[in-house]
């Protein structure tokens, strides 16, 4: 049921279906970020999962999920990012066609990478009329809409990439993730508190897309004012779904500026040899300015994605050379 | 015996003292790069290695192999690269000092990586100083050197990458690696050949620094006429004991020009998400022009490092924006 909130037993169901179709990724160590933070950490890579970011699990078991429910024409999303290509290429692997509206701004490295997968690309002014479009989509053309976290299967899909974790490294005392629309955040939850409920869970998030701290503050689902991070990922505000998740389980949400962001990206390349787009260097930020929780703690962190372009990447990163 | 060719049963002893002490570095899969080789792909990713580069693996092994021979004041090598890391990192961990001369050109980045792992460092104008010095260092102040690649203990030690990579997929076909001074390779042909002797072992060589096939085909150790390949890790000519190894046991030797460097380069970051360094993409070029001794293989190759500092990155890759 897509309107009741997901729960552990969802993440395990999800691992097992997901098995066989996912890379399982790998967790990486660092004496560099161990001793910045202080702590031990283990990173979880899912800028190696297929489509170079955890969203293809989401997409993928909410597709296996619903593809029995009811007869469909094709597989609809909004998305300008990494779910698009997560859903493209689910959609391929399970034979489906995808069609997968992007709101403007499109980037162009994006949408190559949706096309290649087989899916068509339809390009939207604005948020609000991708959304129209893809309702109508959904109503006139038997459209199966997967929408990008507010999905109880999305989430418990996500939660798989921490289950893997905590599979491979059992004794984490913290679980550090990046928020956005919630999906990856809630899923970690749920795997983590699934395993071991005294696990602390955090978030990590822009200050200029500021709305999951202060939606775990206020009570209540909180737009954000700016949302005009680097993050891209991360300018959303959060579902019902991941909303109910989250108020339950989620320690803190800690903060992270732009140039943090920059000089995560940084330290992700020179010295852990990863490419990782800004909305998932966001998650290594708190362990470079030695978040004093995470000391003597042992530490697992979500990278959630690298699909950035080089020119991109040298673009943000050199403007403080 | 230093003098003496290494052979597979010192690849498992060192793989037995290695075992606790570097990364079991992860095994990645690519189905973009499955696609460009028309074969199935197994990246070995030794640039997650500790000091970021295989090198740690057989500085590590010949210290500990070498440290009951005789007494010794310090650790001593000649290298501007990546064996300067790993033997600073080896020394520090065994409780020596060591002394890493420099020849110019010096990247500062190696430098300061060197300089952190507790290492001292001289900087010598030629290559021929710094061996003179490193003598003398050696006679004069009772100094243990280690070589970087013409010594069996460090041959066995980097034959652990390619002994840790057949441990999780036995089944391989091929085995790539890059070719500089050989120990990589010859570590990869004792380690392959070892566990199974119809696995081809293919050596990947800039043009620019074309002395490792000469040898192969002339039979005697030939020095390279241009050594100005970006690839610097690659620059050497082979030594005895590597020649030794390499003539029975490599299958073909493939050239690499400066301009696939770059795109793997490239595609590495864009499409793995890996932070390769030229040395090591070196090794990616023929699966990228598809060489048809790789379709329908299952190939195995041996990414060596990912040490460069992001504005180098930029400035070589950059070139053809």
């Amino acid at each position: 049921m897509a309107s009741s909130l997901p729960t552990f037993p969802h993440v395990q169901q999800a691992a097992k279906i997901l098995q066989d179709v996912v890379y399982q990724t790998p967790v990486l160590r660092s004496s560099f970020l161990d001793d910045r933070c202080g702590g031990t950490v283990f990173l979880k890579c899912e800028n190696f999962q297929r489509t170079g970011a955890f969203k293809f699990r989401g997409a993928y078991h909410a597709l296996a999920c619903k593809e029995s429910s009811a007869p469909f024409h094709q597989v609809v999303t909004v998305s300008s990012g990494n779910h698009a290509q997560g859903l493209a290429l689910a959609s391929q692997l399970l034979g489906y066609s995808a069609h997968i509206i992007m709101p403007e701004p499109v980037n162009s490295f994006k949408r190559t990478r949706v096309e290649e997968w087989g899916a068509t690309v339809t390009v939207a002014p604005t948020r609000q009329a991708g959304q129209e479009l893809a309702q109508e989509l959904v109503w006139r053309q038997r459209g199966l809409f997967i929408h990008p976290f507010n999905d109880a299967d999305v989430i418990a899909g996500q939660g798989t990439a921490t289950w893997e974790l905590l599979q491979t490294e059992p004794a984490l005392d913290v679980v550090l993730a990046p928020v956005g629309g919630g999906g990856l955040l809630s899923g970690a939850c749920l795997a983590a508190h699934g395993v071991n409920p005294t696990i602390k869970v955090y978030g990590c998030e822009p200050a200029r897309a500021l709305d999951a701290r202060l939606s775990l503050q206020q009570g209540l689902i909180v737009k954000p004012h700016l949302a005009d991070t680097i993050a891209e990922g991360l300018r959303t505000s959060l579902g019902e779904l991941t909303f109910g998740v989250l108020r339950d389980h989620v320690e803190e949400i800690f903060i992270v500026e732009e140039e943090e962001i920059l000089a995560a990206m940084r330290v992700a390349f020179e010295r852990l040899h990863l490419v990782l787009e800004p909305s998932s260097a966001v998650a290594l930020a708190p362990l470079l300015r030695g978040e004093s929780v995470l000391a003597n703690k042992r530490v697992g962190v979500i990278l959630s994605g690298g699909n950035i372009s080089l020119s991109d990447f040298f673009s943000l990163t050199g403007k403080n050379y």
